[in-house]
């Protein structure tokens, strides 16, 4: 068999067959790479720099196509196939390219596109005859003529505007710019008119207003180009950290207005943070665009959201209409338009059909499942000819809520797991890299999944007292697995996971992947039929989907199926601002869309029943996860 | 020559022959008639009531049209021409049809009229099916489908509309009542959605904003009536009591949006007064409907004015888009369609468009003079087929401001005078029948007609040193006519009228003046050929005409030919509110209207001096006033 030199840091070599691991030839060579998961290929810890050589990649699980562009590979993973050179970064290095601020971290900005067919702001160059004592038509009056000669036969105006109207045309020597807007789609609307300078910007403003995290795009509307961006958690959240819990809240006393305020206000400040980060006004923002869920759009608008809840689950609007900014109190230019994407139904709302728009599901032959599972669940399958949606009522588990340990993703929020298959001891990834405090989301699947394939699970969700371990005991709510010892967590407790977390986790990816199941079934198709998986949301972002899998909560497929697009929400939006021909293509989403109701389907409840294990009843639709029970004999 | 049988009172019997006049018969009964006027026919204090009889009226000119049903007449121009019997009514009583809150007095509200063919505002009865789990769609959806099977394919929606639909439709058994707005024209609004039952009333208001005063009518939008109305001072007077110097002093630091406020306030203090009358809730107000002259509108709408004072006079927008009464701070229905109605040009606003359609001179092949001489003065001729309009910039003299003495229309201002043509004493009438405190517009027009028509002042506005009067006096402003000595007056000093402030009210009359002669000259008719002169405006509705000819403020014709129509503008608002097809009209008006820029006109300067003179240099056009040298004649 040939054999191959591989040299790692410009100091160790070693020579080794085709087909060796690089971990293998590393421990030949005597250099340390930690292995935190067992060699699975599953925790990223460690990834390895191949500067030169022939390397074949097994898995990229972890790794980002930057870091693969970089030439990052998993050690685990990577089979030797040529001469090498590699590169062992420090732990620091690899943490550094796995945890960033993971809630806040920017979705990356998509290119500039050319927008400019159907732009729905448009600036349009004014060079007026000044009024005399022989032609005292009024200002307003002028500059629609001049739009007539430009091609504008009817123009709307806005008070605004016309409140600026005499002082700039004066100053400006009658020589401005005019913004229109096409919002409305029926006459456009002078918003304000500019003096004829470069310098004072024509801005946007994408926003999704996210359950958890509200995220602000700054667009320049002349370029089309992200200029900057801000997030931040909903204020609403002191309010209740699940929809359902806010929904709750706004019903009672003065609760909706309340939080109507909440949201402005996080939105505004928002706002206010990406001008200052290019130094412009909020006011030289001349529209806003807005995607979200259902729910969110309801209180911000100060519409009760309440009957969203109660069966039979009814929007007071799915297609809210166009406002300007100055009635709903967003502190941009008075005037601009504000433009609140449709949903479809129920829980299922813009940010769903902004994201099918940006994720290019409705462009495709192929069938496509979108999921974006943030505080709440909603999923879509379809493509070119055909869109199903649901929305699954799982719970918060996954954002960390009813878990007795679990938090947010923030600073102190374990994020990823790996159990030893020997010693069934943890090692963890912490937020922040400080003493852990609670589990989050990601943490969460990380955990179940690890407790699974090490076998002190089973797949009914029950602990293995014979495992042998004393992380394993009998806790206050039966029995519990110890994550963390209180001398090690940042608040002295001990933090652990508990029968009745297990069971809460589990019924939540249950519902999601019975949604999965329904959806197909409703359209006579396989899941398998699927040939990518689109995975939006904050949420989405940080899974670790060959664990996600593992514990059944996605699909078993081929992980190049998978892609994480980040905020699809806010990017659909930012698509819409610009273009009216996107915003057509939103609606024509919303319209085309079939909702299912999952809580009056008996198919849901069968699906859900059967989903109710590790990772399902049917393991032939998990071929490639490995029953736990399988290793546990491994292991004896 | 034949014998009539007067009885006074039920008392005094007298026999006086055909022709006699009724003040001759009283005397012969030896019953006291006062005649301030000399037995001219201009104070309307020799006012009697002829109870039964026949009596020919010569004039009818201090007496409202429901005093002559009643029998009211003028003894000293009222004609025996049968057995009577006539009633002295105490002068309290005189005084009482003569004087009441003069300014704020209530125009006379139009009979509703058929107003259902195109009405502004539709009630529409929905009685929807409500949502189940097989039929999730929204509640804007599900009312839409329903609008859309009662033949309104398209309807667009409010914010508040949405806030409170959830509730109602559910509160209401989804038996409702939808209230669409036609205001914009294109695509009918829902307001809002409101209970099935008569007892939730859909309201309106017209709304004219006058330089002095404000007017409110609300309107019941289901019967077309005016339910109840309320004027006050426009609070901006405070910052200056003509429209230039609101200019100008909102064109200072933050003025403008101090005079918003103002306007705003004085609006919002009416409507809720308006409300509470009839015990309605001011959020019942689903649609306001504005009227006022340009300036006023730009100060509401917190345009900048600055341009309508300077040359070439331009205003900002002749016709302001519509709005949302959140938007601009009116405290009715949030979503309520606000409409200001449209002007034609620099000064001629919205009142006179308004003031036009109420008046009907668009409506008729005779022509019309229409006259609003409010705080500002505009005039227009025309009929059916032309209209021509200008703006007299006649400065606020007849509204007393610019004269020493002068004041407006309140408690303690001298409203009517009467100088007796041997004594020169005068006898005046003072409003609040209080001891008076300065001269009104009305009070100056008197006094000026009565200098003149005594002999006191010559053509050229001299006073007559010959005369033997110690009223006329030199005082620190030249010569002057001592109206109330100190002893007599409201706070001890006197009253006079100073030789520069009957320049400054014959500078003003003669702008007036000049006003008509360039519209008629601009169309190449006579002044004459008028066949209507039809008052408007809160000023118009108090002048003495005969003395406002006398003075050459209006131009010498039949008193028949003069109608006093009070506030033209609120009435124009009425009807444009209540119908779409007159709303049309007011557009049609405005774009009819050809505006003579005075300012910029020869003719103008030349009308102008040949009308600085008492009536006028060419006598030819005042044949009906006696000059005073004949009287002075009469005396010598």
């Amino acid at each position: 068999m040939q054999e191959h030199t591989i040299t790692f840091d410009d100091r160790e070599q070693v020579k080794v067959p085709t087909g060796t691991l690089l971990t293998e030839a590393a421990q030949a060579a005597g250099i340390e790479i930690v292995q935190p998961c067992g060699g699975q290929g599953r925790c990223g810890r460690c990834t390895v720099l191949a500067r030169t050589g022939n390397i074949r990649r097994r898995s990229t699980l972890r790794l980002s196509a930057e870091d693969i562009a970089l030439g990052y590979t998993l050690a685990c993973q990577s089979v030797v196939e040529g001469d090498s050179a590699i590169e062992v970064p420090s732990q620091q290095v690899v943490e550094r390219r796995l945890t960033t601020d993971r809630i806040l971290a920017e979705t990356p900005v998509p290119e500039s596109y050319a927008f400019k067919t159907h732009p729905s702001i448009r600036i349009v160059p004014l060079d007026l005859v000044p009024p005399t004592m022989e032609d005292q038509t009024d200002d307003w009056s002028r500059v629609q003529a001049s739009l007539r000669r430009l091609g504008y036969p009817k123009v709307d105006c806005s008070l605004a505007a016309l409140q600026q109207m005499g002082k700039i045309l004066r100053n400006c020597g009658w020589v401005v710019r005019a913004v229109l807007d096409s919002t409305d789609s029926r006459t456009p609307r002078l918003v304000c008119l500019l003096p004829d300078t470069s310098e004072t910007p024509v801005l946007g403003a994408a926003i999704d207003i996210g359950t958890t995290t509200i995220t602000v795009w700054l667009v320049d509307l002349v370029s089309g180009k992200v200029i900057a961006q801000a997030a931040e958690y909903n204020r609403q959240i002191k309010r209740g950290e699940d929809i359902i819990s806010r929904i709750i809240y706004a019903a009672k006393n003065s609760g909706d207005e309340e939080m109507r305020l909440l949201v402005l206000e996080t939105i505004n400040e928002l706002l206010e943070r990406a001008c200052a980060r290019v130094r412009a006004d909020p006011d030289s923002i001349y529209k806003a665009t807005i995607a979200g869920n259902s729910t969110m759009m309801h209180l911000f608008l100060g519409i009760p959201a309440v009957s969203i809840r109660l069966s039979p689950f009814v929007t007071a609007a799915n297609q809210p209409p166009f406002m300007k900014a100055n009635e709903i109190g967003l502190n941009i230019h008075p005037d601009a338009a504000v433009d609140c994407l449709p949903g479809v139904a129920s829980y299922v709302g813009a940010d769903i059909t902004a994201g099918v728009l940006s994720s290019g599901v409705d462009d495709s032959s192929a069938v496509s499942l979108f999921i974006d599972i943030g505080t709440n669940g909603e999923i879509v399958l379809g493509s070119k000819e055909w869109l199903v949606t649901c929305a699954c009522s799982a719970g918060p588990a996954f954002e960390g809520a009813g878990v007795v340990d679990g938090m947010r993703a923030t600073r102190g929020a374990i994020e990823e797991v790996w159990i030893n298959t020997v010693t069934f001891e943890p090692t963890l990834r912490v937020i922040g890299d400080v003493k852990p405090k609670g589990i989050c989301g990601s943490g969460l699947i990380a955990l179940l999944a690890e407790l699974f394939l090490t076998g002190l699970l089973d797949k009914g969700g029950n602990f293995n007292l014979e495992a042998g371990t004393p992380r394993i005991r009998a806790g206050n709510h039966g029995l519990e697995y110890v994550l963390v010892w209180g001398a090690e967590s940042g608040h002295g407790e001990d933090i652990a996971i508990t029968h009745v977390d297990v069971d809460n986790l589990i019924r939540a990816k249950a519902a999601i992947y019975a949604g999965f199941s329904v959806l197909a079934d409703s359209v006579g198709v396989s899941l398998e039929a699927a040939e990518r998986v689109l995975i939006g949301g904050a949420f989405g972002k940080y899974i670790n989907v060959e664990k996600a899998i593992e514990i059944g909560l996605l699909p078993d497929m081929p992980w190049d199926h998978f892609h994480f697009l980040g905020n699809t929400s806010v990017q659909g939006a930012y698509r819409a601002l610009l273009m009216q021909s996107e915003r057509k293509r939103i609606e024509d989403i919303a319209a085309k869309m079939t909702y299912i109701e999952l809580s009056a389907d008996n198919a849901f409840y069968d699906a859900f029943t059967s989903a109710l294990f590790l990772p399902h009843t049917d393991l032939t639709k998990f071929p490639n996860v490995r029953p736990a029970e399988i290793r546990a004999k491994v292991k004896s």
